[in-house]
């Protein structure tokens, strides 16, 4: 048979890591602190079917819903995404330099598509995201891990490996990042937009989980202090919205967005218009605020009750992070407890029956990193399930510190 | 700023093309033959709405519309695929081998993404459609013409170009082709899927028209020829369904499959569910057939007003197609008429206001080809338009014929 092309093999280690966690998310006997949706309560499934109902009542609208639509996005979303997402959070920006993504995925596609040659160095966080991965290596690039601390990714590191390595970019996901719930610092958020500027490097700034926010302070996103265009910032509506209408977002500079209108183009076309109506109505007519506080309450609790039997079933040596918001912690086990092992026996053993994602698969770096470490997601599971899951996880690794 | 990758470079002439195809469309004082959107009259509102409405009412519909999905697609969706859409059509396929794409280009991106590496060479038609060749081009493919007749890509001229530039691809739309409207003869069908077997050659099937037949008879798919897996079948619910919702799909081999699971996740996780779940219970309620006749006698009629106006106002020695089903036809004009020149009269000129797509910009091969071509939708255009723009455009080419 035909030969598939390069990327197909070099994306194909971190595939493998993304073919697997799904494999173990749809087991309705496991208590899943794997996957990473919202809960399903959080879901405003009953304005949908209101604003539906009354957007397609009229011709105009529903023309408009079901015809092809603008390749850059609903005029209408994309009023919002400025209006009411980017500037309370001290983001200006403009209606003509936002593209509609088909979710939050798709701007990491979508900005290799302008940037990315085989062998082009990205810079990534240690650990990150292992989807973004895949996508930074079906494009062919080289990605370099930077070091991280509580505060997120360390400056001086990442200005040292973009001297050393001369990337293209750097990916930064700053808030509740992904896999840690780590947030990167206001003075390293400024740091990485001048380094971008200084040495001419796009910093991809992917900030899903930053407007689920429920305890602390809200932080200026990078692009905030972007004075060059360097800084391309990316959104998504997963998870303050919901994440089967496949709606995210781009901001960047004009020229940066002329060359993203082809690169949508010819990738497909335009966004769901239906999905993009149904948002945009969902924040026109006021429904954000009151759902904003009600997911927020939902996920506070959960984080509160997970951190809580985090710190009373797992072994007392276990480093965790309390995150802010979004909708998981990391924890980094102690006594050479291997997480990949563990998930066999956690979700195969009929008195445990628990999931998680091993750490290994968030480290693009050599050498075994992670492999004490699990990411839990608290934000998808019941408190009382949390509380019969992280009971049942913690005694299991407790009975194998050494 | 940070350079571009290579890829932006080498699609730069199609993205012109196509930047400005969409930079004319929406003048509503233009009588557009130009775009390829369906009529609105053909767009299921009433249904949709009817649709949603309903499966919003249950907690477990709702979650499944807004939270995440299956890479794949919804599985309610693959089996109307199957059933009602690829069966009737003499097309045997499992549910494991469709992938549900955001619209119907985006199965091109995808195939792309497993078979392209830059140089690769893809077999097109000449002309044909020129957002394909814009995605093409991103892969940094070489893109080669194929001679096409009445009868669709001609076999002999296809297998020597096989033999000579030993493509990896080759690109075709068999039926009501885009731009031309014509439709690739049974024996050729046939006869492609055996040389795509035989030479090892990728046959991408990109098939969105044939499901709107007006007039003749069913022809097979290559699919339905295909005894190795060498063909992949691309289609669309754009001009069946609604465009706006962004749905389409491929079926292909389950070694094709397996990649297209990677290329789909690294590019936007999956589609949209919402927009999914109601055209699959569109088909599941049994809307569709009547739909369908709805709509085909709705072109049917355009069809006919727009043939009979070309023959009745264009110069009599212009070349037309009478297509058997689609939104378009092709004419060929006499007179050494550039349509890309007419163009900017056509549209700008008060006592015209008509616009078309110019042909040259469907030709891949240098050399002026199609300057004297034009595409001609009447899909989108009530019969009494049609009848005043043809005639105001037809006066207009006649008065530039030497």
């Amino acid at each position: 048979m035909s030969k598939f092309a390069q990327r197909m093999t070099t994306m194909e280690k971190s595939a493998t890591v993304i073919r697997n966690l799904f494999s173990t998310m749809n087991d309705p006997e496991i208590i899943s602190f794997g996957g990473g949706a919202p809960a399903k309560e959080a879901l405003p499934i009953d304005l949908v079917r209101e604003i539906t109902n009354e957007v397609m009542r009229t011709d105009k609208r529903g023309v408009e819903a079901l015809q092809y639509g603008s390749v850059m996005g609903l005029p209408d979303l994309r009023e919002v995404i400025v209006n009411d997402l980017l500037l309370p959070k001290g983001v200006k920006g403009n209606v003509d330099n936002v593209l509609i993504t088909n979710g939050g995925l798709e701007p990491m596609n979508l900005v290799c598509q302008l940037y990315i040659d085989p062998g082009d160095v990205i810079l990534v966080e240690s650990p990150t995201f292992v989807q973004a991965v895949e996508i930074f290596e079906m494009f062919q690039a080289r990605c370099i891990a930077v070091e991280m601390d509580d505060n997120g990714m360390i400056p001086e590191d990442l200005e040292a490996k973009i001297i050393k390595y001369k990337p293209k970019m750097v990916y930064v996901i700053p808030t509740f990042q992904n896999p840690t719930g780590r947030t990167l610092s206001l003075d390293r958020r400024q740091k990485i937009a001048e380094l971008g500027s200084e040495y001419d490097v796009i910093i991809l700034e992917d900030d899903p989980y930053r407007d689920i926010r429920y305890s602390g302070r809200d932080l200026l996103p990078i692009k905030a202090f972007d004075e060059t265009g360097h800084t391309i910032l990316a959104n998504s509506f997963s998870k303050i919205f919901s994440p089967g209408s496949r709606l995210g977002y781009i901001l960047a500079s004009d020229e940066v967005t002329a060359k993203l209108f082809d690169a949508k183009t010819a990738t497909n076309s335009h966004t769901s218009t239906l999905s993009q109506i149904i948002c945009a109505e969902f924040f026109k007519r006021g429904y954000y605020p009151a759902h904003h506080k009600k997911i927020c309450d939902l996920y506070r609790e959960r984080r509160d009750v997970m951190i809580e039997c985090i710190d009373k079933f797992f072994p007392k040596e276990t480093k965790r992070i309390f995150p802010d918001g979004g909708l998981f912690t990391w924890a980094e086990l102690p006594g050479g407890i291997n997480t990949t092992e563990l998930l066999v026996e956690s979700t195969m053993n009929p008195d445990v029956k628990v999931s998680y994602v091993a750490g290994e698969g968030f480290f693009t770096e050599e050498g075994g990193m992670g492999r004490n470490c699990m990411r839990i997601s608290f934000g998808g599971v019941t408190p009382e399930k949390i509380r019969i899951g992280a009971e049942k996880l913690g005694n299991l690794i407790c009975t194998k510190v050494k």
